[in-house]
């Protein structure tokens, strides 16, 4: 397999020394010059030290350079937290000889422990000389915590004689583990944009992936995605046909990532895709497919491959929406389960129950209201789940 | 230990072959007379036909029995089991010599597969010929699904030289198994009481006990709990001291209950009260103790015994409600583990530990916002909880 290479930027992974066994918790990304940037953070109340840090920086618009640590968050580390996450920063900006207004932080690991500042100072001249423009997955692999495979997807588009390439790198996810302080995203790309434009990009690209996936339905302190535009290709947003084809790249990175992280969910064995259909509006539909997707029980009976229809019925139930329960009709792939809100009997029970044998499968809600739909990603819920968070912090 | 008697009340519960080995899965209530009768059920939009049979009943305020089995749950099965439901509470009514329209159904087990209607009618007779008035424990027995243990509480209230009691059963939990189409709950009391009164009894005291409680956040369709009063303690509730001491009998009864639903939730080692104080009002405070109660990362940190703050920090950052996280205090029973937002450090932590390796304790957080405060009561999520619900058709 070729290199990724996104021309004009350049990556890093090393350990730091603060996971075990000497693996790979330190990352940097470096622009060769100021790139456009846009980001999305947690909405979540409670904000991790980097992630306040990083706002600000990012609504200015530039950033050159992003570093980041895993296996501690920085969040609820008070002014402290705030300090370190300016120090690291800075320590970047001193070695890379920019301006640390440029430099972007982030944090994953566990909440509630101060940074291990000195030893992320001691090792960032190390980081530095590992800088190269093929090191895409160690910088995957910096980022992880308790991820079992680094994510990284790219997308590379020829426009006439030019082309441009996006590249994404992915750890944890959205609304996933909230402990290991989440979801981290950063991508990149050599196409021109604004600011404006770029956040126009990643704003609904971001809606229509990462927030539709769930593998646990609790959300982070630490979330983050980071958008970089270079523009070495010399193709710029604002020329319309740019903007679409670095809208739909922009997309495509994200939803193949997206899916990634939720294949590699704490303990999943199965990755199921919830659609729900004929909702009276796309909020309704919604609304169903985030309540079943998160449902401990409908997660539970995918784990034990159990076509146990009942329980998809009761979490859409309680979803807050009215329909009638006398009209719906379920699937699992292209097994019809249940119709008008009976079940298909014996048969088709049988049939379905090879269908949750697959490693991948969707489940199907009809509900004959009107026109919404909407679909979300999650996995199932394992004994596994539960022990690597019974376990996580000894 | 005496037999808990309610004057005018008989019980019984048999096997009717619905469960394995002979199991008790068939249980009846019968009063001497048509009782008062109050009624809380669930707010799925998928409601059992038990439910829906019940609920029209209920209404007119009126009821002088309540049949309920347990395996099945007699829910998405449309006309037939509309008629099911009907024909069971027929049947009993034959063979009590009374009008149906006086008796109650209730079902609880699996969802989506027909009722043994025929097994059921012909236990009838022999549930008939077990009516006692020391049979709860039979009763109760009989309505289990996955619960370990029969739940029965009671009071008795004198006043004067009158005294009234009120006795209460239980299975299963109002959000906790909507699978097991969980909760049902009957209480009966030989006070006297108009419907109305009954209900205005009932209702608040259901929502300060069964619906503080969670065990995996998910919401029955055939949630029910039904309340009769007898009238032969010549006690009646239209003086204001009775209905006061009916209140308060029914609400601990309920209380009770309730504490033993969740101490004996699926694969639940630990009970745990969530208290949220200081928020801005009551309903910021419940939406906090809510979203805490049902994290499932919170619940797992619990049986890990590992005091891992950080995680209902963030629970309770992504409840939807305005708080300042730099106010924050945590604590685990007695010990304060987080002080204005910050972890209190080792010694603290250690401390912590310790209460953590209870069977019970308590979780407070103070927002220092307000006067509002909540409790939900929750259990930890354990490795048998997936697999308790991974295996529970098969």
């Amino acid at each position: 397999m070729a290199p990724i290479v996104c021309p004009g930027f350049r990556l890093a992974g090393v350990s730091a020394g603060l996971k075990k066994e000497g693996k790979k918790d330190l990352g940097l990304i470096v622009a060769d010059r100021p790139a456009a940037a846009a980001g999305v953070f947690t909405r979540n109340r409670v904000q991790a030290a980097p992630v306040r840090l990083t706002r600000e920086r990012i609504e200015a618009g530039r950033c050159q350079a992003v570093i980041v640590n895993s296996k501690n968050a920085n969040c609820c580390t008070g002014s402290q937290g705030m300090a370190d996450a300016g120090a690291m920063a800075e320590a970047a900006a001193r070695q890379l000889g920019i301006s640390p207004d440029l430099v972007a932080v982030a944090s994953t690991g566990v909440i509630g422990q101060p940074l291990p500042l000195v030893k992320i100072e001691s090792a960032i001249p190390a980081l530095a000389a590992a800088l190269s423009e093929e090191a895409v997955q160690d910088l995957a692999q910096a980022i992880m915590t308790t991820d079992t495979v680094p994510k990284v997807a790219h997308r590379t588009v020829q426009i006439e004689d030019k082309s441009f390439t996006v590249v994404g790198v992915a750890k944890g996810a959205g609304m996933i583990r909230p402990d290991m302080a989440t979801l981290l995203a950063f991508l990149w790309t050599d196409a021109e944009a604004q600011p404006g434009t770029l956040s126009s990009i990643l704003r609904p690209a971001v809606d229509a992936t990462f927030n539709r996936i769930t593998i646990d339905g609790d959300t982070s302190t630490n979330d983050t995605v980071l958008l970089l535009a270079g523009g070495r290709s010399n193709l710029s947003a604002d020329a319309p046909p740019v903007k679409a084809a670095l809208q739909s790249a922009v997309n495509e990175v994200l939803a193949e990532l997206a899916r990634a992280l939720v294949k590699d969910g704490e303990g999943a064995t199965k990755l199921v895709e919830i659609r729900v259909r004929g909702a009276a509006g796309d909020a309704d539909a919604r609304q169903i497919a985030d309540t079943v997707a998160n449902s401990n029980l409908v997660k539970t009976a995918f784990f034990g491959e159990d076509a146990n229809w009942g329980r998809v019925l009761a979490a859409a139930g309680r979803a807050g929406v009215v329909f009638d329960p006398e009209r719906v009709d379920l699937f699992f792939d292209d097994v019809q389960m249940v119709k008008d809100g009976r079940g298909c009997g014996k048969q088709a029970e049988a049939e379905a129950t090879k269908v949750l044998k697959r490693s991948e499968f969707a489940v199907t809600l009809d509900l004959h209201e009107g026109e919404g739909r909407a679909q979300v990603l999650t996995c199932d819920f394992s004994v596994d789940y539960v022990r690597i968070n019974a376990d996580y912090r000894s």
